[in-house]
């Protein structure tokens, strides 16, 4: 069984930018915490919403059409299909909720993609 | 497309305990603000997992051969199928995210089922 989770915690065991870790599961789906920094890339994820919590500072949630700010305290689900990229001017707290095996970097790839850890 | 929501003044519109209230969609499952206080009901969800994250305040979750003490920031998920009953000595805010019509009181029943609202 999961037992219960410190997000203080968790987060104080990254140092990495935009190194996600697996922190809980629910059914088939990860409870992911990220320290973003800086701009991630755009991409997009077809099959599945991606859900997004800041926990502390700002994340800035670039969709196509609009920005979506987020501090602290506020959340986001960024629809199947929908091309976004996460920036934070500066080093965020970020929990995130998505299927497992979905790519960090959605369908882009790249160098900023990185294999699913626990933490 | 779901816009974003902020918690805090998602909770402030929440007056009555227990009350949950949907505020966004992420595939097909609820996220969902409760506000726990006093004893809830013991029950099951035989079918899913269940996502508790506390915002603010303190919130037990009682299953049969433990408690598990969540302060805000910390969360739990209660496995399928796996007894437990939450309780709050004081009012507090709680994240729950779950499958789209899953029962707030499982398999219990009974007169603190609610069907499901957005806020």
């Amino acid at each position: 069984m999961n037992d219960k989770v410190n997000l203080a915690e968790a987060f104080a065991q990254i140092s990495e930018a935009y190194s996600p870790r697996i922190v809980a599961r629910m059914n088939d789906y990860k409870i992911v915490v990220v320290k973003p920094m800086g701009e991630f890339v755009w991409h997009t994820h077809p099959d599945t919403d991606d859900f997004f919590l800041v926990v502390k500072g700002s994340l800035t949630v670039k969709l196509r059409d609009r920005d979506v700010d987020l501090s602290a305290g506020e959340l986001f689900v960024v629809p199947a299909g929908v091309e976004h990229c996460p920036v934070a001017e500066e080093e965020a707290e970020v929990l995130l909720i998505e299927p497992l095996g979905t790519p960090n970097t959605g369908d882009a790839g790249g160098e900023k993609t990185v294999d699913e850890r626990e933490l």
